[in-house]
């Protein structure tokens, strides 16, 4: 090796020799002691590097690859219209497996899997199917599956998903031989606070309560009336309410192949009508008015204007302060009017056909809802007879007292009395339904024609369903001077009901008819017990809200 | 001749030789007496069987021989039922000539012609057709002409008559090719007294009014609607009403076949909606409470009670104290609400086609009402688009200053101003019915929901028919505590309404709607110029009866 020629490689050479502080070379402890030091530096430094590391690569694990793909929308304010199609539930199926889909839902149910998956039940009215987020690596995030995992259960979301066969049907939802693989998970409207019950249990049917490990709990009817838009979404509700509609739907195509017009009669009257019992008073500007207690009068004065058949769907009130399970303060009234040509029999047919067009209609129409109520309100199965039974009342009577029933010739019917007839006459006739004709005229209101052959009788009829009443009706007078005699024995001033009599003055063709309590029909027919499960919002003296 | 042997025989020999009184035979001259007295004698006798003869004529043309084919009826209380066929006039044409009916209709006309003879209008509904009775000698006698000729106007009959060809069409009747010869006549019901006003007056086209001519009164809306339910019979009425149970029926077909379930809510209501003007007070047991203005809080709860579309066709009631040709305090709302995807749009593209389905349905299916009514209301043929045009407001706006209207960019559009606005819209777009979109939001209730892109402008919108309002909707607030800041903004108390405002804290998705005025489209579309005539029983201020 060559001697060093400049001062660095002097320097360097100098260097090599490791000095201490003295500037002399160190002893071997002094170097033995270095080496320790810089090892430890070392190893400092790798634990450095390795802790950077780990947090480049928590920080690559932070960013969230999905999210475009999940979270809370605005307020929708018709920001924009892409017109992205939206699937009902019920046009879901194995069939179009692979699809992507978009759905508009409500989260039911919503269970969690660990931190890497969540499985929810959506509803869409009665109808229910499966979801499930399952975290991968590049589209489902860690993050997406937890904002899954908090969606209060009731809210509105907006799910894209792929349709999937699974392999077991979904027993718990209506939707069984498909799932929804989501891809897609934004709430567009999200549930507040505590829910005032189960939905589930809400739907239960009622056997379940009775089983003695019954792990929840009944939802009473006035917990269910005062959530009563939260109680709406049972499936159960969702499908009494569709009856409901093909109840009055039924009535109405009906009575218009009928040659029947539909009308709209004033429901603020300015007299109190049939006698001013249990009517409501409305303040009228300077004066007093009344709600109407049913389209009665007008229906009549209607057919006087020639209209000749009548009907008409509408509100009518009645201020009667009771509570039972089939009174309200409001309802809706199905009623008909019709000129007869020679005997109100006419009527009668009329109504016979229409309410076997009506059950008809029921089983035919409605049969997935009526099972989705009878699965929660289990009932025997609706009897009927292809051509009603018309009992007189006098063959009632003589029937009721066969059977150990006392009750004079002339007697009205209590509604346990009503109840018992019911009974007698399903076990004699096989039928759920029936008409009672022939009531006795001091029962009947002071417009009831008499029977000709009798005057203690009277042209009118009840019809009954399950025992109970559901409909009024009569041949009504029509003879302007017989109507005043008959107002006057029951105590009713003719001055205060002048248009009404007025209208027969100038030709009024024989006629008559009925109301039907349409809540009072749906009610018995699916045996629920109670008319404000078929009222949406019902009242009664105590109840005004919601 | 033999001689007489007994005693009987010479009596009879002594009888003729005459004796006079005092047993002699009589004198010549007093014979010649006697023969005067018995001539005259039989001159009497013969005077006498001559006017027994004639007695006995007039007994005989005395017998009515018709009297079992005419007369009163009693009044029908069902006596008996025969099951004869009535026929409706509709069904008689000269295709059944020879063919003998029986028909119940109403006296629209009675002419005597001597006292042989009687024409009749006969009516039902909008149908008229001649019958005549012509006296005979065997089966329609004096008598029955004479009772024919006083049977008053209106009243109602039984006829039989053979469906017989007149020689020329019958141009007064709406049956012309055929009138009936009448074989049996029955008074059924009898019109009592003076009638409020001629029927064929009060069905006259208004031009026939102002000819210089005229010879009949025209009828007043007032003096209409104090005999209302006689005003009701004119042909025009009866067209009116048929047009309106139509209306009805195309929006329910229309919106069922869109998913749409029909719905009744409450119109007793706890708390006064809309912040408690123009509403009615209820006396309700020991507390008040209010009939609702509209369903549209109820609606919107229903939507979020998961029905998604409903609809609802019921009365509403607005204290409003006046009097003008378009506001009554009762009327029927077309109301439906519905769950949104993306954009309010939606609501305006069911509408669209809705009431295009409504006006076509008018002019095919009620082609023959149009008609009638048209006759006495003349009207300019309705014009609309197939695809209803959306005037933005700020649009209109600036149309209406361009053609000299002053008014702010978020002014409220008065009556005056909206019907220059539909002539200007209808010389521009051939149009009487559009869309006017994006109204002012301060203009609007405090549950519209506000322009994204403007928040002085709102997703809300009107609907005009010739120049008038007949719809108002929006996209409607869905978030809970937006809500309640819109209210409070509007100084509407948030607890008063409470059960609304909760109905949306546990997920709603976001809707809109719109209430159609029934009586409004109506009478706008047939140009009628009072709300009045087409309800049946109209509410005003100042009209509680009939």
């Amino acid at each position: 090796m060559a001697e060093p020629t400049t001062i660095e490689q002097v320097t360097k050479q100098v260097e090599e020799v490791i000095l201490g502080e003295d500037g002399k070379p160190l002893s071997k402890n002094a170097l033995k002691k270095l080496q320790k030091e810089k090892e430890k530096e070392a190893l400092k430094q790798k634990r450095a590097q390795e802790a950077a590391e780990r947090a480049a690569k928590q920080a690559a694990e932070s960013v969230d690859y999905a999210k475009e793909f999940y979270g809370k929308k605005p307020m929708n304010q018709s920001q924009e219209r892409s017109g992205t199609k939206r699937e009902r539930l019920t046009d879901i199926n194995a069939s179009r497996a692979g699809e992507k889909v978009w759905i508009r839902a409500r989260v039911q149910t919503s269970r969690p899997t660990g931190n890497k998956m969540c499985f929810f039940q959506f509803r869409q009215h009665s109808s229910t199917i499966q979801g499930l987020v399952v975290m991968n690596d590049n589209s489902i995030s860690k993050q997406m599956v937890k904002f899954a995992q908090g969606i209060p259960s009731e809210s509105i979301v907006l799910v894209e998903g792929t349709i999937a066969v699974p392999s077991e049907p979904i027993r718990s939802c209506t939707v069984q031989d498909v799932e929804l693989s989501i891809t897609q998970l934004w709430v567009l409207s999200e549930s507040q606070g505590r829910l005032p019950f189960n939905i589930e249990d809400a739907s239960r049917p009622e056997t379940e309560f009775e089983r003695e490990d019954a792990q929840f709990s009944k939802v009473s009817l006035h917990t269910r009336l005062e959530n009563r838009v939260f109680d709406l979404r049972t499936i159960t509700n969702q499908a009494i309410f569709r009856v409901q509609a093909g109840v009055c739907k039924l009535f109405r195509d009906f009575l218009t192949s009928k040659g029947f017009l539909e009308i709209h009669s004033p429901k603020i009257i300015g007299a109190a009508s049939e006698g001013g019992a249990n009517v409501f008073k409305v303040k009228y500007f300077e004066t007093d008015a009344f709600l109407a207690q049913s389209p009665q009068f007008y229906k009549q004065m209607v057919v006087c204007g020639d209209f000749e058949r009548v009907f008409e769907i509408g509100s009518v009130f009645r201020a009667e302060n009771s509570f039972t399970h089939r009174h309200m303060t409001e309802f809706i009234g199905l009623d008909m009017e019709m000129a007869i040509e020679e005997h109100y029999h006419e009527i009668l047919d009329v109504f016979d056909e229409l309410f076997v067009y009506i059950f008809k209609g029921l089983e035919t129409e409605y049969a997935h809802e009526l099972a989705i109520v009878h699965r929660q309100y289990p009932f025997e199965k609706f009897q009927y007879l292809p051509k009603t039974l018309r009992l007189e009342y006098k063959d009632a009577v003589a029937l009721l007292r066969a059977n150990g029933v006392e009750m004079g010739d002339y007697d009205d019917l209590s509604t346990e009395i009503e109840r018992k007839l019911g009974q007698l006459v399903k076990e004699k006739y096989n039928t759920d339904f029936f008409m009672l004709d022939k009531f006795p005229l001091e029962v009947r209101p002071f417009y009831t024609m008499p029977d000709p052959a009798n005057p203690k009788y009277s042209n009118s009829y009840d019809f009954f369903i399950r025992g109970e009443e559901v409909l009024s009706g009569a041949q009504r007078i029509h003879d302007p001077d017989y109507l005043i005699e008959r107002a006057k024995a029951h105590g009713v001033d003719p001055e205060s009901i002048k248009s009404y009599i007025d209208a027969f003055r100038m030709g009024a063709p024989p006629h008559g008819g009925g109301g039907i309590g349409m809540e009072r029909v749906i009610m018995l027919y699916l045996n629920l017990g109670n008319i404000r499960r078929v009222s949406m919002f019902p009242r009664d003296p105590k109840r005004l809200e919601p």
